[in-house]
């Protein structure tokens, strides 16, 4: 029995490491939140709409005390359980600042950085990237569902920020993740990896395809839909072997690799600017940065990196 | 490389056999649309908020044709495409009908029955089956977000139902694929399988642990978090094995093996009435319906189903 490829390598790709112990049955127990809210070593992961709030320093940490956060306008009405940490027990919160980013960036005692730059940076330990892209995912579930999907009223917060409830009509909503199918698709050989540039991605990253599971669909099928609609290229056999959350804004990446039962590539929607066809030699210069046309790969938080590197020294 | 179990055993389970040409970079095209649905072999399904209408008759269709679906007050603005037909080329939509079940149940020229009813029955092609699982987890998904989340406005359908827009602040909105893990676990031996008996379930059946997956977590962190919740047992190694697509009302299930590293039993939340160790001879026995206790597995349109004799068999 192999494990996954998350499981056998988790310091490759960012997010896999959260080791919170969230804790969701006392999530009801409010008595017990405002406890932990209000224990001296709490934590509390400050965000704006957009990006993660610090305080200013050379060493980068996770969280805020509460009266600084309560000082920032934080609401600790408004207060995500995140969980409890391992080693230590401390209590982890998260909540959102109504500020403007430039407004809190102008302070000097405070830093803002987006979950991206951290990842690359790898400021962070993989226990705290772990902890912040569900806070993240949180924080922005929140934000965008502050009204009732089948009636239009208000909602409130409940179970410690992993419900809203609407008071008209009584529905309960639950945070959403997105679950979306990632893939190495290689010819019938496997000497050749199908590659497309998304024109969103900075200019010269050649990547996987990738897209949104649709409602009604296997994973099997998610990807040999993606794979035709992005590249006109028909896929037999599937197999999923690691996957990830990212957080931006709340996905499952499913990463899968596939084979190919077609060659000619035709690209039929407006996803990918080109796909191509790589063999080992073209993608070993993407990934050493010796491409002649500077054509480079994802960077490795990323599955996409972790399926390329892991077809081009054979491990899939 | 094998295949994964829902590829071998495609016949197996339920809504797996999904062949529509969903024709996703088409939705936008309102003229294309149009005339797909004026044309005369297109078939609507009819749904209600819970239950999906057919015409009265020995032999189950699908669909209905659009002069009868307008008959019955189905809105055209209201369709969703569900895609083409792989052999004939047919074009498939659904749309929700507004009156009651009762109302439409006393007709003599219409019958309704709930999809789980017809997945137990067998009454359709797996092709159908997998039409009607995108076509209810479509259906639920529009009825139950008609206002923004974002600002408590009406929103109105696009994409030929793969998009809700928000004309007050412009918010695109799309469907939700809410991922759940299900997970048959074994002690470190192999030879006994963790099964619980969900409160919710009918009389006497024990089935896998399961779960949604949470904001910011892995495949297998959700697995070790949702056994340990539900039965106390701590899990090392994690595989995903199989994948379904469960349209109650829209989550894919993610069917995984576990290993145990803890053996005592202690059920923390309200998830289950029962948890216990089951060796094969008592597995065999609830299958084949010759349980001393009249204990019993879930039926066969089931990933559960699966990982049960898959792991009885030796499969997994």
């Amino acid at each position: 029995m192999l494990a996954t490829a998350a499981d056998l390598q988790p310091m490759e790709m960012s997010f896999l490491g959260n080791t919170l112990d969230r804790q969701s049955t006392k999530r009801g127990d409010k008595a017990y939140l405002a406890d932990l809210l209000n224990r001296p070593d709490t934590e509390i992961v400050l965000s704006t709409a957009r990006t993660l709030v610090f305080s200013s320093g050379d060493r980068l940490e996770l969280g805020h005390r509460l009266d600084a956060a309560k000082a920032l306008g934080a609401d600790p009405v408004e207060m995500v359980f995140l969980g409890l940490r391992e080693e230590s027990g401390r209590a982890l919160f998260a909540t959102t600042l109504a500020q403007d980013d430039e407004e809190l960036d102008a302070r000097a005692d405070l830093q803002l950085i987006d979950l991206r730059t951290l990842a690359l940076q790898n400021a962070l330990s993989p226990e705290d990237m772990g902890a912040l892209a569900q806070a993240r995912a949180l924080i922005h579930w929140h934000r965008t569902h502050r009204f009732c999907s089948r009636c239009g009223e208000k909602t409130v917060m409940a179970e410690a920020g992993y419900r809203r409830d609407c008071p008209s009509c009584e529905s309960n909503h639950f945070p959403r993740t997105d679950p979306c199918v990632i893939m190495l698709i290689t010819d019938e050989t496997g000497d050749r990896a199908l590659l497309g540039r998304p024109a969103r991605l900075p200019e010269g990253i050649y990547t996987t395809l990738a897209g949104f599971m649709e409602p009604g669909e296997t994973i099997e099928q998610a990807v040999r839909r993606e794979t035709l609609e992005e590249s006109g290229i028909t896929v037999g056999e599937v197999r999923l072997i690691s996957n990830q959350p990212w957080p931006f804004p709340a996905n499952l990446m499913l990463g899968c690799i596939g084979t190919a039962t077609s060659f000619d590539i035709e690209i039929e929607d407006d996803e990918l600017e080109a796909c191509k066809w790589c063999d080992r030699d073209e993608v070993r210069q993407m990934v050493g940065h010796s491409h002649p046309e500077g054509h480079l790969i994802p960077p490795s938080i990323s599955i996409a990196h972790e399926l390329i590197t892991g077809w081009l020294e054979g491990h899939l």
